[in-house]
């Protein structure tokens, strides 16, 4: 029965887990993000971001399911740690012209962990042959590309407003 | 005299220590990585990515330098959560197929850290007219994305062991 081996199919299950634990803590950070950012397009990028993250919990349920698994959770160091130098940013740059900025990278460090986590599932999947996993990982990898990519757009205004120089 | 405000030069100063302190953790536990690997590719790969890093704190010291300040880290919990991560696939897989696949991962997750890292010293360099930042920052930038290249298709032969179906 047991055409694939147990090994990467443990790997794979266990970054699923880590990948679950991670988007649920990005879901408690984006609304607290979007309060702070002073700029209306980020503010709007992060509620958006939000909604989506909701569909990719929602992803990773559903791959739960075809490895029959319950969907849960590993406490994931690598963005508790991504989590905190944000929450460290808002503290720091609270008044500062510059928060918008600080608060831009945050989210670009979380995007390109889960670009990473994500990159890393959809090649497991495709090893293991799990077609139905790597098309749903593959959905959920080109929104997080996406919003890193509006993010360094958005960045650039951002960036201007934090030297003061812009309007 | 001061032609950039102050704020987004503290947060680029900020970040460079933050970035400093990555680096010199990425050069103590890459080693440790490359001994346990066991594709000889995969051992290749971290070797060559320690002399590299070696490189890259050079370079980050040099902007120290073209800021005036002395080079300094700052304790950076998002690269200490990522390595964390990578310890424990040592451990857990330690005497699995799927080690190197692991690693790869692991590996790959510490790089896009530091591609975000790098992309918004860039940017904000690039805001703040500091060109010969700019231009070191690229180098680094360009480094971190090939190697994390190399590891995506390093991976796709390490993830075939993994699943012991390889020779």
């Amino acid at each position: 029965m047991a055409t694939e081996p147990k090994a990467l199919e443990d790997l794979f299950h266990d970054t699923l887990k880590d990948v679950y634990y991670a988007e649920k803590q990005i879901l408690k950070t984006l609304p607290k993000m979007a309060k702070v950012a002073k700029s209306p397009e980020l503010k709007q990028a992060f509620e958006l971001h939000r909604t989506e993250t909701e569909g990719q919990i929602e992803r990773l349920t559903d791959i739960f399911e075809i490895l029959g698994k319950a969907p849960r959770g590993k406490t994931c160091d690598a963005i508790l740690g991504i989590i905190e130098e944000g929450k460290e940013i808002m503290e720091e740059y609270a008044d500062s012209p510059a928060l918008d900025a600080g608060l831009t990278a945050a989210a670009q460090a979380v995007e390109h962990y889960e670009i990473s986590r994500y990159g890393t599932l959809k090649a497991w999947a495709d090893q293991l042959g799990l077609k139905d996993a790597s098309k749903l990982l593959a959905e959920t990898l080109a929104e997080e590309e996406k919003t890193d990519k509006t993010l360094s757009s958005l960045g650039k205004a951002v960036n201007a407003a934090a030297t003061k120089k812009a309007a």
